[in-house]
């Protein structure tokens, strides 16, 4: 468990860009990246209103001096500290139109950069983004977050140990149903998710299903090849899709069916994947992430709980409590912030390599699905054409 | 409850060509039946093999004058019976290929035909059969059989009702895992539905996907005005998909999302629809027919149950036992043997309406549905374009 | 699977006392035993208003001359009949208080009996019928009808085969909340159940309690050595328990834990078993009868389907259609009708035995889990203190 | 949310005795204590070894002057620190046998005091904890962290409000199958718990069935007034029980049912409550705790969502994500905590009343919990007579 990876080093500085009072991720990131002791929340610059930025900042025990009122200023005043006090990692909660100048303005001073997911609103930053991230050697990841829960990772190490012999088919749902009330229509905080100016071309897909669409590359280690989708706006006024259907083909052939709603009323969070192989079958669900069900062919269904006896030690190093209790999305979120202060010391220290492999989803990651959501918008507007990637792209 | 709709009418006299001694539907079709007492089982052609056929007839309680070994003889020597002898309903379940040719010549001999999914394999035989049962006034009904479970019913009940308002999608599945397994490719009982020559266009479509399909059909009350779909085999050396993708417009607007998968490892038989409207969602699941999840917009999931107050009369004149016992398929069943009862009842007596529609699947859903599926084999061949039935069709 | 049992043997003849229009297990006895064809429904007094019940029997095909008025009509005027025409069976579904006469009339004139639980209201009674249905060599069975689930018998089966190891602990429930309005309490419907006139010691455990208790013995082999109870009066003005909960301790020296309610308001029909052994456990719930889990020690759950394959034979023989869908009361119904066919045919050819032993409820279980109830009653009088039966009894 | 509690003021200093590297419950604790960033580890003395306690300490941020070798050290040392550095709360997390001694101590020093259950191990000891700390003023509470959970607060809140009417049944279990392996019966980490010299009178009630007695304690707001118990011992060699039943009364007059085992194969880590009302009923399990099952009297169940609107302020204070998250135990943990805090807080500031009650296992519930299961073992004894304590004790 991850408890015994500690060693006497420091702990790490990690910064926020956004993330304040109002902002849900905001809490989680604080929480996943305190959870285990490896971070310690060293400055910040978390409301686009500068005064509340900083007061939100000190009353989360960060000192005067380095509770910034906007990030340009951070980055500024940040840039004179010494070695032991300058941060470790930054993280980038903003909202999304401003992640790719935030992240590349942190990459470039050379700092490592966890981002919010999407990347970007557009491909042509991301691959920008991961191009500085690879000239300035840093690491650049995005929250994907889910891949952190412990039975996420147990699927992929077991796909990897070919359990299930070649995958066939992944499907893949997040359907919610937050958006479904055409009341809200005017609402503000939902409103700008569909309109094309705000959010690009994609709404529910690059919001909800890019989560899905990237577990489902994570678990069976596979690029998408090609992709056709069909896009739905279901309540009155929306010019962007609020349901979404796509079906696609991955790199070693298999075929991946996916859908994201937010109309999808009685779904609270409904991300699931199935994953379905020669040799057998699983099925994982957000809503209940301790248990991971496993079909081998012919055989019954085996319901595998995290902290169990038998489990890939990718598993269990992302595991804190013992069987039967229930690990939740902040243990997750920990599990993404554990994985890059793993990176983060291995890189500190040359020819020290982590015994087992970090998992956080990388800018490549952030990259790829990217490109997905958009070749899938463009397939819709197209009729649903498929829209091909070829093959030539690395594993995940 | 159906209990109580019973007459001291005579029984319906009924007669079975195929499901046989080797036949799993066949015994569910006798079961269902009989399971209310309106039907008794009066003549049959249950196999391929007359003798076997004759001897598994009597077993089952048929006088050996009525247990025939192949159906033309069938045909031929029940047509000189008096009227109260006379055969009400005869149910085909025979092999596919078979049913147009069965199921015609009982049509034009003036009986009441129920005939199993799929109801031809192509359209145009399927067009002809609708046009014999409409000119010789006879009933031509398709078993889809799951629509007979009170909670679909429940279902399509609340659609119509309103409480759902305009329904917006329809996500509906049918995935199972039975042919799966590579090793039973050459195995006759599986390797013929894959094998255009014998199956037509489609396989797992045409197979599990038309009730999914129907399904929604009959829970909105639409027809499909278009489709595109995505074919893929996963098993080696089958010609025909063994998964299937299609996404739908209805004829009102409505988005329609359909699953179909024979290699989805560890879905035992994962029927299950989700509909989704402006005031609220429902879902169901085959595994777990005795409950609907209702889940009004901005309220809690409430769980319905079969036979608890406050259902619609619809689901409550399909149910036989009290709340809490478990009712399964073969009531289910039963009840499109019912609906068929009290409508050949109808007919008997002009102008004694029944007080509930019934609400058998028809000939026109037969078509319509098996039209459906030709459409998207058409446009998984054509690379997953739309095909466009126009919208003129009536709401079934 | 069942179907394949039946022979060419003529069909047996069954009658029913009680059970009529307002029955509503009426209902589920006369569908279990018609449907598999062994039984042909024949005779009956249904009502205890003569008319009514003559009325609703020809309704149901008897014809008008084997429609009785009640049920000493019926003895008086089957007795001259040929023996082609006799009854085989005679199912006792009236009033818990007329169970005693009517059972001890029929077994005494030769006929077999099944008899609705509980099968007499004194154990003194229940003493006397099973005493009559060995002197004269006559079947009395008691309709505990929820052994008959495909999935108890497979639970069962693993105990007898020795797969848990020595069994530890059973804890068995059946609560429901249908008697929790207190403004029901003036209701007829259920003031008797609670006024010690009428329902004798006990309610809630004499009525629901007795099944779980008798599941319990049935799926472990073993009869109650001693109990101890405690039994609760929840609503105003109710003399007799309407929740109890009983320890106890089998003959092989098994923990049980009983509990039973009909205030358990939100529990629609919760009937549930739990087995645990030295070397794995079991659960079953009969909301969802066709899956039992199977945890083996140190290993994953697993989720036992019916139908599926690796079941016992006594579970497949008792299952009718394929694995996944679903099978309900009526079939576990029909299988106790099964087994009672398969053993009156049995004792008619002598020295054929069956090839797999029947598994119905017999008398000494109605009159042991009797002498239990009114035991846990005497307890819970004396303050909870155990009574002891002695390990003397024989397994079930 | 929690968030949003927090002010300005410093972080509270915490210090935890035992809890150390081969501890499973000392990470959930530190991880509980950090969660919200209301408390800084600052001392410890964290194993029984010291200098691997020294060590664990300081890997855990602890200053190198604070981490000690036993708590009498820590006692010692941290005597003379100014005000600012002071411990504002001790939790001791050693072995059962150690609770009394170190908690008395650390009391009498005037320190606040959470130490993990149970309390003592003889209800003597506990008596003298709570006098203490009456005396002393401070805070003695006790670690049932269950009763952590959003949802189980919310189960409090709604009999609180009333909108079960009266409680009539109560029923909790904590189950589990870790200790079913006989061939672990040597293994001195689970040989202990059964050897009365080192448990006491009682192992699984007094271990697991402490949780589930207190929940319920806690959620209706009662104490217990009498029990009856039934203790078994399943796997040979041991003396102590390892499967209980027990029978209750509150104060109120509801009835309670608990059950716990440790041979229950199948059970990860079953821990449930059932609350059963004259207006309705409530279900909630330990293992999906983000949902809560409401069922009003004659209506459908509801499923109750954490994070969703409708709740009681007591479940929203509790909750940290937003709704279809998943929260687990270790949110639940640290909502000890903050109510600890908040209290500490309070009580800092005299007159500056929480504006929400807060919700810790005081003491006195501690102790009480401990009569109960001392009663019980002496019922068992007795052969399962009843325990009453008479009714003048005050709600929880």
């Amino acid at each position: 468990m991850l408890d015994g990876m500690k060693s006497m080093q420091r702990k790490l500085l990690w910064g926020m860009v956004g993330g304040g009072q109002n902002s849900q991720i905001g809490s989680a990131h604080r929480i996943g990246a305190g959870l285990d002791g490896f971070f310690e929340f060293a400055a910040g610059a978390l409301d686009v209103v500068p005064e509340r930025g900083r007061e939100f900042a000190m009353l989360h025990g960060i000192s005067p001096e380095r509770a910034y009122g906007d990030w340009r200023e951070m980055l500024e005043r940040e840039r004179g500290l010494p070695p032991g006090e300058r941060l470790d990692l930054v993280t980038v909660a903003t909202p999304n139109s401003t992640h790719f100048e935030i992240a590349q303005a942190f990459l470039n001073e050379g700092y490592h950069v966890l981002c919010e997911k999407p990347l970007t609103t557009t491909v042509e930053d991301a691959e920008k983004l991961v191009q500085t991230s690879l000239e300035r050697n840093r690491i650049l990841a995005v929250n994907y977050g889910y891949t952190g829960y412990p039975m996420v990772r147990q699927a992929r190490a077991m796909v990897k140990a070919g359990d299930l012999g070649a995958v066939r088919v992944v499907v893949a749902e997040f359907a919610h149903g937050s958006h479904a009330d055409a009341a809200d229509a005017d609402n503000p905080r939902v409103r700008w998710r569909y309109d094309p100016a705000q959010a690009g071309v994609s709404s529910v897909l690059a919001d909800t299903g890019l989560h899905a669409l990237h577990m489902a590359c994570y678990v069976i280690g596979r690029r998408v090849a090609k992709i056709a989708a069909d896009f739905a706006s279901c309540v009155g006024g929306r010019v962007l899709e609020d349901d979404a259907m796509a079906t696609l083909r991955f790199t070693g052939g298999e075929v991946g069916r996916l859908w994201a709603s937010a109309v999808a009323v009685g779904q609270t969070h409904g991300l699931t994947l199935r994953v379905f192989g020669e040799r057998g079958g699983l099925r994982w669900s957000q809503e209940q992430p301790n248990q991971l069900a496993w079909t081998p062919l012919g055989q019954p269904t085996q319901i595998l709980e995290r902290g169990a006896g038998g489990l890939a030690p990718e598993a269990n190093r992302a595991s804190r409590i013992t069987v039967g209790h229930v690990e939740g999305m902040l243990p997750a979120f920990a599990n993404i912030y554990a994985d890059l202060a793993a990176e983060i010391r291995r890189r500190e220290t040359a020819g020290d390599a982590a015994p087992v492999a970090v998992e956080y989803p990388t800018g490549e990651d952030g990259l790829h699905t990217l490109e997905v959501v958009h070749a899938a918008a463009e397939s819709a507007r197209r009729g649903g054409t498929w829209i091909d990637f070829g093959t030539h792209r690395p594993a995940s």
